[in-house]
């Protein structure tokens, strides 16, 4: 490592170990160092050290993945990305911007702001999370119901490859059919096949005027109705999320919302359309807020986003990410109050319910290393029951680490085969990453 | 080739010659045989013998490409999958649908009107082209301004692999990212990674109404600059496409349009938005008609869909598909009209100005085997000048054969290696549509 400038790497174990974790309970490795890098040519440099050593290597953002992409191998080099925060360019004529991969991501879409363009794929992290992490696992969002996910604003790429080379996929351009999409395979490969050292991005026009409401429901069933019903209707919502009675409970025992007893879901919906229309279409609700002014729709708004770290104080947290048919919405929001019932488990739900995205966050007990038997059950089953209904595994938080053990019963061997082919073409070394996503 | 019922194998070379070519002028191989596959048992069949034999097979649509992609080669096997016409399943609550690679495009829109959706990638030979053909090259079209290319409404694929064997990729929710995306390297991969035998597409709600202009300018940097306008102002174009004169000119002596001497090129565009407001951006316009009925809106769009036809009439064509960061068109066209100039060869251009997708087609006697060298050089001065302006060979007909001479002045040499990688990953023995794409 000494081809690296002083001050970039890091040694001392009581400060890698913060570098060394994600958003996850697992327990990391013990890494060799941390890399900050600054520039690509400091990523190459790693590249390439580690592959004359054999050494691996674990890209990094702002580790606030729910995988445990980023978590740390045994001997590894961390290498993080966050020092890298310029926005290279920003061209509101071509609706693109070119930017480093340590860019906060909600920094890019204030940036886009600016010239009345927006970053379209807004995670709930969006304030803490980089577009790097974002990029490496094809984060999804809030407003990727309308917009789509991180792949979909992505237009080309600058990846270091495992031995240090420099590799440009993609364009500028809006569409591109030159060799295969490279590109879109970076794009969720949670640092398995190269280290993104730039994007390419798709900016967008921000809407002029949204509307928002909040619907509350006494039944969880009516609320999913609603979502069908939203939709059927062509609002073409740009958010549409829903949330539990518990998690509406821990929002209001925090915020003190005002939580009346019978509610048992909450929906919070956008659009460019009329909100009276949007409310209409919640006809079970059994009440509806319009907000008026836009400080009172990110108000609105704003309850979504207190839910996890509302949750978060309850105790440790099992975020979970199966998405299904937005049919089948109801069904799964039932498997899950069935295995919460079945193992006497706290799941608490929110779900990008535009997408059929459910993220039922498993609640246990502080202090325990890992979660304990109940909660791999009752998790085990929630699984199960997206597969069966026609669902995947995981929406947006990725594979990671976590989800390893239930990856064959969703892709099979084929699959598995095909995809360690393409490892093998990108990392014959097996040094970027080991272990994670495929 | 035993294991094919009877019937589904031709290999009467008058017969088999009219599978042999698609719509470039490239000289066919000679095929062995087509197979027409029924169903993907007919594929793995076809497969399995191919690899036994070690002859190449040549995927097929309704061959409309324009790259030479579904072209012979000699001593191979066309599989036509023209045959495999079945929509499986419409889901409208779902919004997706399951369909077998042989159904026309136009046939799967309309099939989604009927519940109010529709089937958003529309190339311009959307009534001939087939869903297997558009996902093997990503096809564009005139919608895709608004609604992306075809890869955006793939959710997943059923695959028959060189060796036979049958894969299944993606999934049946809007979002998913268990491993890598194997689905997006299929679409636009020019069946030289696998014959697609199903897939399940994405629909979306059909817009409520849609106002339709087309304005007609005295100069193309006016028509390019209103373009800009109508993006600028956030008015969300569902189409927006452009015509130069000689395409003008060509729709006019075979239709009688009542070309205007001075009209030098034309805009049409639709939005869900108000006409009046498109009209107002196209400031410089010297005419602006504004469709008040549905079947007048048909008309105006109808005007672009003759572009092509039109052309044919004039001679032979070789259709050119580069497309640039938006803000460069205006540059991009007067490199074309420059072309066109020094080497006294008539081009004609249309446009889907929305993506900065130019086609200028170079226009050459009927009878000619291929393109005369003027046709060449001022088609490479097109390439280059596409490629220096920061854009792309090809937005959406893929490279085919045609374009292959061209492809390493975009990629280079490590993107190639890393192609050919992936291709010996999924087609070791190199059968599948060999000497195409990369
Ligand atoms: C409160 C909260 C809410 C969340 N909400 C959402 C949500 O709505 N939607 C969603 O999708 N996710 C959500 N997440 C998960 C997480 O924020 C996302 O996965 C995010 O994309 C991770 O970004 P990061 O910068 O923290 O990446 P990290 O966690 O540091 O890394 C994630 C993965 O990306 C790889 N990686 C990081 N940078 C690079 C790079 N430059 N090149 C190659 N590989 C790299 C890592 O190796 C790892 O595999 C949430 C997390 C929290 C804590
Ligand atoms: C008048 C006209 C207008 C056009 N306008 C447009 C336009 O606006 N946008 C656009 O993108 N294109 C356009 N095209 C080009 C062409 O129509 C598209 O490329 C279309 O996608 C080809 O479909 P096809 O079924 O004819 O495929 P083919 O030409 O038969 O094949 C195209 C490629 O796909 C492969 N292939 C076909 N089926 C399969 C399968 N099931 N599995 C694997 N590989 C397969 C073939 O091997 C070949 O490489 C136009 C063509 C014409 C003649």
């Amino acid at each position: 490592m000494a081809a690296l400038p002083e001050g970039r790497v890091l040694t001392d174990p009581d400060v890698t170990e913060s570098y060394a974790r994600d958003r996850t309970f697992l327990p990391p490795g013990r890494p060799l160092g941390v890399v900050l890098a600054q520039s690509r040519d400091d990523v190459v440099a790693t590249m390439r050290w580690a592959a004359d050593h054999r050494v691996p290597v674990v890209p990094r953002g702002a580790g606030t993945g729910l995988a445990g992409g980023a978590t740390a191998i045994d001997g590894c080099v961390i290498l993080s990305l966050s020092r890298m925060t310029a926005i290279r360019e920003l061209s509101p004529r071509d609706e693109i911007a070119v930017v480093e991969p340590g860019v906060i991501t909600a920094d890019m879409d204030r940036a886009a702001r600016e010239h009345g363009l927006m970053y379209a794929p807004d995670p709930s992290s969006f304030e803490i999370s980089t577009i790097g992490g974002n990029l490496a696992t094809n984060a999804g969002g809030l407003r990727c119901v309308k917009y789509g996910v991180t792949r979909d604003s992505t237009l080309g790429l600058e990846v270091v490859l495992a031995g240090g080379r420099v590799l440009r996929t993609g364009r500028r351009t809006m569409k591109g059919v030159t060799g295969y999409d490279l590109t879109g395979l970076f794009v969720g490969s949670e640092g398995t096949l190269g280290v993104i050292t730039a994007a390419t991005l798709r900016l967008r026009r921000a809407p002029r005027s949204i509307a928002t409401i909040a619907a509350e429901f006494t039944s969880l069933r009516d609320a999913a109705e609603a979502v069908a019903a939203i939709i059927a209707a062509g609002c073409q919502p740009s958010l549409l999320e829903l949330m539990d009675r518990t998690t509406l409970k821990s929002i209001d025992e925090w915020k003190n919302i005002g939580l009346e007893p019978s509610t048992r879901a909450m929906l919070i919906a956008q659009s460019e359309g009329s909100p009276d229309e949007m409310a209409a279409l919640c006809g079970a609700a059994s009440f509806v807020a319009t907000a008026s002014t836009p400080e009172e729709a990110d108000e609105l708004v704003g309850l979504r986003r207190l839910a996890y770290p509302a949750k978060e104080r309850l105790g440790q947290c099992l975020t979970e990410d199966v998405c299904v048919p937005r049919s089948r919405l109801p069904e799964m929001i039932t498997s899950i109050e069935e295995a919460a019932a079945r193992h006497d488990v706290m799941i608490s739900t929110v779900a990008h319910a535009g997408d059929g995205n459910v993220h039922p966050v498993f609640i246990f007990e502080r202090g325990l290393a890992e979660p304990p038997p109940a909660v791999w059950a009752a998790a085990d089953e929630v699984f199960r029951a997206a597969l069966d209904l026609g669902g995947t595994l995981t929406g947006e938080h990725g594979v990671g680490v976590l989800k390893q053990r239930w990856l064959g019963l969703e892709t099979g061997p084929l699959v598995t085969e095909l995809n360690h082919g393409i490892k093998q073409v990108f990392d014959p070394l097996n040094i970027l990453n080991p272990g994670k996503a495929i």
